[in-house]
């Protein structure tokens, strides 16, 4: 109690140039992150009070790490920054002639605004699958998905009808990019592995493991050899893929499947959703107020310099941003976004000096998948990568990046123990209904 | 997908003796671990999937642990055990005369009964003040309440209003005892260590952390001398005690107390119960079935071997049973609780064998209580100690019985990092109502 008054943003910088920026994901936080010693005052306003290192997200989902392990308060990674502040707020709307953005309860000025908000699930106009099928953004999500995994197993262990007990211990997986395979190939391991001596009246390795995919192979965005490599590291966990498939119907009995012209019932009562993504609704916000032009997934297509055409003052980075390099759009992807965010902070503080900033440029340093322990696929330009080599590489080049917040070693150790144990020590179901 | 189905309980004991315990607490989980190669049909059923380690539940609603840290799976402790089954169940109801647990969804059939579902909180007839002041009992507790805390330094970081700011700052917990007294303390930690350098408008270490507690003293189980260490330590870290004053009402904007015939109404919007607990509704229902005699707290008054009176095939223990020796009621507590489930245990394999057995005597080893960082009491018979050496032995003794389940190596690197950092890793804010 005897602490004086911490002094907030230099008082020098009161009257500083205002930056704000909206989303604390890989994009906005990597830009805050950089503009901590800017002459500048900074506000990074986020809905939620932590960053969440999404590629881990799907550990959670299945058991292996703690939300907690995962998650880095935000106050935290910028404490050592004097210019910032951080703003639990949610930003619903824009004031673009005064320069405003619109908080659900406040708003706050800025002079150059960043909007990182990213993307959420996308049915495809079938909203009403949400509830049946849930998507992978949240930690929220992760633990409901938990739940429900678990649970099948609960009730197959209890259930005495063999057609009822088959459909608990079915699991259908939509979309098989990065996000559909890790959760099938974690899935596998659990079936296989974790849950091997659990019960007594069923066996978990006779689950039924099935990866729905609209392309012709999983991982579309990497190289054929990988997507056959991964294919097979896939079967070998228990999953069966079920290529150039789609869904026509989900409800509360299963999947309806339709491939090669022929149509098909999954009895189930597990359904995870990893197939459509769609901008955060804020996209829609900056076309109304800005004229901002939005592709298809209501991502907004953004100037070479990432900025909003017409409104210099306004970026937008990360999975809300379409960027076409080369031919192609930029993948929604964390080195992306982090790049960007970077990219930005540079731009920025460039601007106030008066200077002008290159156009953006991805430098793409290679892609990773995982399937599971010791599983993985590796894309570096030519160099194709797979099985335990990729897999490492997996596990060190998410470890540094999780070094620059602070889990790592925790992180690290639950792995070692994973790995050694095979186990998967937070297989908790929380939040019942009841 | 090549692996043999798991065999069920030995069939040899199909036809076995069948014990049923409910509940799988301290109590039921060791009466369970200790009947794992007994020549018996085992069930143990609880509403959760995993055993919560109770004493360190407090560091999670203070953002010092995840919750799969401190929560082990019931089918993972207990899966080497070939005679034992878990189930995912709720029991509602007896069926006495039938032997027979009634579930919410079935039932099962026993030849003798355990019960072990504990207690919950008890708010002395003022059921309304609940959603005011939650208590800590459940994984879903110690997050809603971390929710709470965290949520109140974010809301007066953003208000203007002194009165109301001081009102978010100001945190009331109420009963002395053990729980209330970990809270508080990691409640002066979080305040003037964790949170220093995160806000730039407010000064946690401002914060109002007050203690309410009914009788003249803190910790009233143990010694006065160790009371008055206790208070000092807490002090220290900025809680202020408030001795023999009774809470008479709660509302959203605040609390009163009354002490010394004076009557203060306290601004806050945080408020913490550890004040009163009552025994889980089964004690009710075997009153109701079996005439259970149940104490004011609704405890069952157990046999001196823990059988309900006229039903030797019935037991119960942990913190439903009332037990008195030498004068005394035994105390809701880990150890008494374990005791009496390795007692159980083996009085159910002596009756098996047509063996009688010793009335259960507790054995109290000494009593320990945190307060935090390098502080806490211990009290082994005369042997008082405080500060720094009873709070290595509270943490030596934690991990011991840690050791027991699967997490000790996690929570071991997580104090260790905690401890060298002054941090709390798993400050999340989750399950907003939003």
């Amino acid at each position: 109690m005897k602490n004086q008054v911490e002094p907030g943003p230099d008082r020098a910088l009161a009257s500083a140039h205002r930056v704000v920026i909206v989303g604390g994901g890989f994009a906005g936080l990597y830009a805050a992150k950089r503009l901590g010693k800017a002459p500048l005052a900074l506000t990074l306003i986020d809905r939620r009070n932590f960053h969440l290192f999404q590629p881990l997200l799907y550990q959670v989902a299945t058991g292996g790490l703690s939300p907690g392990e995962i998650a880095s308060p935000l106050r935290v990674v910028l404490r050592g920054h004097r210019n910032t502040e951080v703003l639990l707020a949610e930003v619903v709307d824009f004031d673009i002639a005064n320069r405003r953005v619109i908080l659900a309860d406040g708003e706050r000025p800025y002079d150059d605004l960043v909007i990182s908000t990213g993307a959420t699930h996308f049915y495809f106009g079938h909203d009403e699958w949400e509830p049946l099928a849930p998507g992978l953004k949240t930690v929220e999500d992760a633990t409901e998905i938990r739940r429900r995994i678990l649970l099948a197993y609960e009730e197959a262990e209890r259930e005495p009808d063999p057609a009822r007990r088959h459909a608990w211990l079915t699991f259908v997986i939509v979309g098989g990019g990065p996000t559909g395979v890790e959760l099938a190939g974690a899935l596998g391991e659990i079936a296989n592995d974790t849950l091997r001596h659990d019960f007594r009246h069923i066996n978990p390795a006779e689950s039924r493991i099935l990866l729905i995919e609209g392309e012709d192979r999983v991982l579309p965005s990497f190289a054929p050899d990988l997507s056959h490599k991964a294919e097979r590291q896939l079967i070998a966990l228990g999953v069966r893929p079920r290529l150039s498939a789609r869904v026509t119907a989900i409800d509360a009995g299963g999947v309806t499947v339709e491939a090669a012209g022929r149509t098909e019932h999954i009895a189930t009562r597990t359904v995870l959703w990893a197939a459509g993504v769609r901008a955060s609704s804020l996209g829609r916000k900056l076309a109304e107020r800005a004229g901002a032009p939005l592709d298809r997934a209501g991502r907004v297509l953004v100037q070479p310099d990432l900025s909003v055409p017409g409104h210099p003052e306004i970026h937008v980075i990360g999975d809300l941003a379409s960027v076409t390099q080369d031919g192609k759009v930029l993948p929604g992807v964390a080195p992306v976004a982090m790049q960007q965010g970077r990219y930005v902070a540079d731009l920025l503080v460039r601007k106030l000096r008066g200077q002008a900033m290159r156009p953006f440029r991805y430098f793409d340093k290679g892609s990773l998948a995982t399937i599971g322990r010791n599983r993985a696929v590796a894309q570096f330009g030519r160099l194709h990568v797979s099985g335990f080599p990729a897999w490492f590489l997996w596990v060190f080049v998410h470890l540094m990046y999780l070094v620059e917040f602070e889990n790592r070693l925790l992180v690290f150790v639950e792995w070692v123990y994973n790995y050694i144990t095979r186990n998967r020590g937070a297989r908790l179901i929380t939040n019942n209904q009841d």
